[in-house]
C-alpha cells in the first residue's frame, strides 16, 4: 500500500494512492491517522472496498509531507558500507546519531530557500517510519514495529554543519528536509534485499548507493534507538546517505539558485524540489 | 511570578506559586497554558485577583516538569568562560548546540534510572523557557520572547555519548533530564547580572557556576537559534554547564545508585532526585 498526505482545495487528508489517484483516510494527515491502534486495519478497509466516486483524481490532489508531525526525526550518519570502506575507513560499532525536529520536514515537491548559507549539501536517504510504539526492543521487535518506507534528503548546511563539532545547526534549518511522496508499507518493500537511493541535481546523477550495503539495518537502527527513547506512530528514522555529496567533491560543490534536486527511491518514488538562494551577502566557502 | 505544573490528586493542573501553595490556572500543564497568548495576563489577573480559598495548600502539591510539552529543547554545550579559560581553550565564536526531544524530559523530585549506562554524570543548567513564538529574532526581539528560567539538569551518559561523535544519543535517554521545581517570570530573575548555578551529591557541592561568565547570554543563544528555526512557548533552551563534571575528575566520577543529585539556581529552586542504577551487568568505563 502506498499512503500519503494530499492538499485538495483547502484540505489537507491522509489518503491511499492508487493508480488513478487517491482514497480518502479518515485524518488530515497520516502522522493523525496513525495515531490510532487500528490504523492499518482502517486502510486496508477502504483500499478493499473503494468506489470509483471516492477517488480523488491526481490533478486535483498535490503531495504533502506525508508525516508532518512526527515527535521525533533521528538520522543516522555514516552508514554504507561500501562507501565507508572505499573512504578506507574502518566500519564503525555503533551508529552515529543525530536529532531534528518536525519544523525541519517539507513537501515532496515544495522549494526549498536557504537564507543563511551557501554552503547548501544533498544527503539522500531512505527514511523509516514507524508504526506502532516501542521502547528498548529486540532487532525482531523493531522490525514488527515499522509501517514502511518513504525518501527524503537530509539537506545539510555545511558552513553551520562545521562551526562547532556538532552537527545539529547545519541540519535544523526549518523546512529544507523534503520527505515523501509516499509512504510504501513494508509487505511491498524490503530494505535488506537493496533497494536504490539516487540524487540528481538537475538531473545530473550525483550519489546512488544500495541500502542492500547499510552497516546498520533499519531494524538494528530502530532497536538500537529504542535502547534510549520510546519511538511512537509517525516518527522517522533516516539512514544516511551514500557517497557523492558535494562537500566530498574536489573542489566541494554546492547547490546553486534554481537548481532542481531531484531524490529517487525506485519502488517509492521522487522528490522534486527547487532550490532557492536567498542569501544576500553571499558566505564565504570556509 | 513563579509558575509551576502541579499534580493534585488525579489531576495535573498549571499554577502560580506563593507562599502558602498554589493558585491553579486554567490548564492542565505550563506548556498548554503558554499556547494561548494572553497567558500572561491570565496569570496576572489571578495573581491579583486570589483569595484564600483557591488556593491549593503546598502538601496537597506534588511538581511536576513545568513545560511537558515543549516542541524544542536544545541546548548549548561550553558556555562558561572562565570554566573554558582556566582548561586553556579558546572562547568559542559559535554555540555548540544539539537537541533533546520533550520525552527526555523528567519531574524536579523524581528518581531518575539508568539501565543501559554505569557512567552517569551531571550537568547544573540554567534553562530558558520561550514564551512567544519567535523566528530570525535579533537579540532585543529573543529577549523580549524570554518567559522565564528554570533550573535542568543534563544527565548525560557518558559512555553512550562517546560512542561516536554526535553527543545526541548519551543526552537522549528518556526521563533523564530533571527540570523545575518552577518558571520564575523574567521580572523577577536576570542571569546577566548574574545567578549562581549550584550541584550537588548528597550534598557535597561539585559544580558552582554563575551566569554572569556566559559566552552567549541567554537572549544571544535565542537570537542565534531563531536564525534557523522558529522557537515556540514553552520550548526550552539550556544554557550550557559549569565545570564540575564527573567526566573531568581524576579518577572519573559517576553517580552510584542511591545518590541525591541536587540541582540549584538559587531565585528558582532546588532540584532533588535520587538516582537509581539499574544496570544489570555493570559497563565498563572506556
Amino acid at each position: 500500500m502506498k499512503l500519503a498526505t494530499i492538499q485538495v482545495g483547502s484540505q489537507s487528508l491522509a489518503a491511499i494512492q492508487v493508480a488513478m489517484g487517491y482514497l480518502p483516510l479518515p485524518a488530515r494527515n497520516l502522522s493523525e491517522l496513525m495515531k490510532k491502534t487500528d490504523w492499518l486495519a482502517t486502510a486496508t478497509k477502504v483500499l478493499d472496498g473503494h468506489s470509483a466516486n471516492m477517488l480523488v483524481p491526481v490533478e486535483q490532489a498535490q503531495l504533502l509531507t506525508p508525516v508532518p508531525e512526527p515527535s521525533k526525526v533521528i538520522c543516522c550518519g555514516l552508514n554504507y558500507a561500501d562507501h565507508i570502506l572505499e573512504m578506507g575507513r574502518e566500519l564503525p560499532k555503533y551508529p552515529t546519531l543525530f536529532a531534528k525536529f518536525a519544523d525541519t520536514l517539507t513537501g515532496p515537491e515544495t522549494e526549498i530557500s536557504s537564507t543563511a548559507s551557501s554552503n547548501v549539501d544533498w544527503e539522500a536517504e531512505l527514511a523509516v517510519v514507524i508504526g506502532t510504539e516501542i521502547h528498548q526492543a529486540s532487532v525482531e521487535e523493531a522490525s514488527a514495529a515499522i509501517a514502511g518506507y518513504t525518501v527524503a534528503n537530509d539537506v545539510s548546511m555545511r558552513d553551520w554543519q562545521r562551526r562547532t563539532l556538532q552537527w545539529f545547526q547545519g541540519k535544523a534549518f526549518d523546512a529544507t528536509t523534503p520527505l515523501g511522496p509516499v509512504i510504501v508499507t513494508v509487505d511491498e518493500i524490503d530494505p535488506e534485499q537493496g533497494v536504490e537511493v539516487i540524487c540528481r541535481i538537475n538531473g545530473e546523477e550525483v550519489q546512488r548507493g544500495n541500502t542492500a550495503s547499510f552497516v546498520f539495518s533499519a531494524a538494528q537502527l530502530v532497536s538500537y534507538i529504542s535502547e534510549f527513547t520510546t519511538l511512537r506512530p509517525g516518527d522517522l528514522v533516516l539512514t544516511g546517505t551514500p557517497g557523492g555529496v558535494g562537500m566530498g567533491m574536489e573542489p566541494p560543490r554546492f547547490l546553486t539558485d534554481g537548481d532542481e534536486l531531484q531524490t529517487e527511491i525506485p519502488g517509492i518514488g521522487i522528490l522534486q524540489n527547487k532550490f532557492r538562494l536567498r542569501v544576500e551577502t553571499p558566505v564565504k566557502t570556509h
